[in-house]
């Protein structure tokens, strides 16, 4: 069905109550782990019809709108306003789905997820009641944290209808770099030792040598096949910019990060950062034909090299193909493993290496989904990593949602 | 009693269930919203001898300690290793009780509240079930937030025994600067705009002129009695402090503020800043043997300087005295009512103007507890602030305790 409003939502929500329907929300249908998926049947809510923003105050640097309006249709909205919203997971995602699975991406390492983001949310419930959480002002004490529930809920709680978010003015003084390394030890140490010294990277993201390799043959380029940083750098002005932009690469010097580019004006800024945009496309066009599964791992950023390291020789002793990228400024990287899903060999390595993945990155402190979600792939991880903790998240469930309508197979199995 | 453990804690919370017993959980007492007061009896839980630092990582920027421990305790702990804990409350508040209340405080504004800064928590729940819930990865979309579900839940859901915070390094620069203004809106304007071009203030806090002659009188200075921000710059480098810095002393100037007054020293920033940290004491000593009530609300920046002024014109209306102090980068101010409690028509008045002022702040799209939490105070107006939303609160908690023994009485009305 396609609302228009949160009251059709409501109205929706209200009848499937009565005849016992499950509901599946449905954003721009993004995610990368089944979360749109109708298991059990039942309604599907297409937010394509509910896009408006439906306030903004740039006093406030807040702006309210309504689930199904995408983060490019928000920021051309924005336009001229002098604000931005800051989170990009990638794709073009709905904000409403954004909410619901805790998206961050690119930028998170200044600007947030959107945990940090959303100030409050508009929920139908399971029985069709609405609520509002959070508020307008930038900090609250009063009761329980719903919005956080709710974002990252994966629709299995309640309906987002509104999102209240905030946004930022646009950075006077802009700066992007790329830099190749000798190791990728050297890579992930310049990334410790900057965010240590609290430089403010807007945007500091790790492609492998094998994705490097796979973006130049895609978009024609030739950065050289190494382990290589991109940053960016957000300020109040070009001193303060090129200030953090040159400690940052003595940094880089100290652990065999050589040959920085540096691009200033928009147009050099969108070349530098073709090669991270493309990653997806070149990573399937190395193997046309076949498929791209993401894995979605994030550690504490000490572990991260040894991390990817380790995971780099189970590759290396393998047959499958996965290039690298990763918003190491967070601790978080995706391998793309592209493969022949109807080869069942294939299909099963690819399925056993990211198992081994999950669980080192369980191991070391980390975590098996930085942004993606448990969606229907991860459940059984999900118990893994929190144990007794999804008990409590089982009884939150059944109190908000007894009968087990609200997007089921998700996240939980009940 | 005084665990020193929370293995010991989980052998409290299992005796009590069998016998039914209510649990407080005690940290300092620094709570202004009556958490600590034993309501219904039962155990009082005194984290005094749960005070450790469980581990650190310098690399990862966080540390792990015992929810007894208090936030001096833990920064002379952090002593010499490049990293400080910087949420700071005023009073010397436990990590755990900050945990549980949603505190934040003056570096707010560029740090963030308890919300940002817990990576992960150990809870045990009402039966005695042991929980961990997110982790040490910078963030996570595996599941349901119940980190930010326990914090602010003041106790009611279950036991915080050990948290994991983030820290940040010690900036390179530090620069404090005072600055009087003609008037209120001219002060608050200079916060608006100074947020709103992204210049990174680690501290913006507002006297009134009332508090500025509190003050004055109780540590001997001479500040000029007129509404007055002080403000905080860290950097990562003198020039960048110093930039921000000028850039604010320009908005102020075009707001009818002057005198600027500069600190980089230590000893400077120190006595500079006595004057916020004296406001508590000094409100009292305008009536030696009066006691303090202290309100807490937060309203969106663009409504903060009606909000303040509407308040000011109630209060002179009144016979009440209460000077303000507050958080205004972040919306946050707190009236420090001077009142003999013994007095009955003193005490409804305040409680009267409290009210209205409460009122006031959710008309506004504000809320009634910034920082403070609801407690025995605020449960009336949680509802009118949150209304259905708090049914969806009484939900969690029975489904977490449905005995109602975790701290009974706070927050919610059951």
């Amino acid at each position: 069905m396609y609302p228009v409003s949160t009251d059709e939502v409501r109205a929706i929500l209200q009848a499937a109550a009565r005849v016992g329907a499950p509901i599946v929300p449905f954003g721009a249908g993004s995610s990368l782990e089944g979360h749109v998926n109708a298991v059990e049947g039942g309604i599907s809510i297409d937010f394509a019809r509910m896009n408006r923003v439906l306030r903004l105050s740039v006093e406030d640097l807040d702006v309210t709108v309504e689930a199904g309006i995408t983060h490019r249709e928000l920021n051309k909205a924005l336009a001229n306003t002098g604000v931005h919203f800051w989170v990009d997971p990638g794709a073009d995602a709905t904000i409403g789905g954004m909410a619901a699975t805790g998206a961050s991406g690119t930028t998170t390492v200044r600007y947030g997820t959107m945990r940090e983001t959303v100030r409050g949310l508009t929920v139908v419930l399971a029985d069709g009641r609405l609520i509002r959480t959070g508020g307008r002002a930038r900090k609250s004490s009063a009761g329980y944290d719903l919005t956080r529930l709710f974002i990252g809920s994966e629709g299995t709680l309640g309906v987002i209808t509104e999102i209240t978010l905030r946004v930022y003015g646009h950075p006077e003084a802009v700066s992007a770099a790329i830099c190749a390394f000798d190791s990728l030890e050297g890579a992930v140490q310049t990334v410790i030792t900057t965010i240590q010294l609290g430089i403010p990277v807007a945007r500091i993201e790790l492609l492998d040598e094998v994705m490097v390799d796979a973006v130049n043959r895609f978009s024609n380029l030739t950065h050289a096949v190494k382990p290589t940083l991109l940053f960016e750098f957000h300020g109040t002005s070009q001193a303060g910019v090129s200030e953090h932009a040159t400690s940052v690469q003595e940094i880089a010097a100290e652990h065999g990060g050589a040959n920085f580019e540096w691009a200033t004006t928009t147009e050099d800024r969108a070349r530098l950062w073709r090669a991270r945009h493309n990653t997806l496309p070149a990573s399937r066009a190395m193997r046309p034909g076949c498929h791209c599964w993401v894995t979605d791992v994030c550690v504490p950023i000490s572990q991260l090299a040894e991390c990817i390291l380790e995971t780099k020789r189970d590759l290396q002793a393998s047959k499958a193909f996965a290039p690298l990228v990763g918003h190491v400024g967070d601790g978080n990287f995706h391998l793309n493993f592209v493969l022949d899903r109807d080869d069942p060999a294939e299909f099963n390595e690819v399925k056993a290496l990211n198992h081994r993945l999950v669980q080192r990155a369980i191991a070391m402190g980390g975590t098996c989904t930085g942004e993606h979600g448990i969606g229907m792939g991860k459940i059984d991880v999900l118990e893994e990593e929190h144990g007794e903790a999804v008990e409590v998240m089982k009884a939150i469930k059944q109190a908000l949602d007894p009968e087990n309508r609200m997007n089921p197979g998700k996240i939980l199995r009940l």
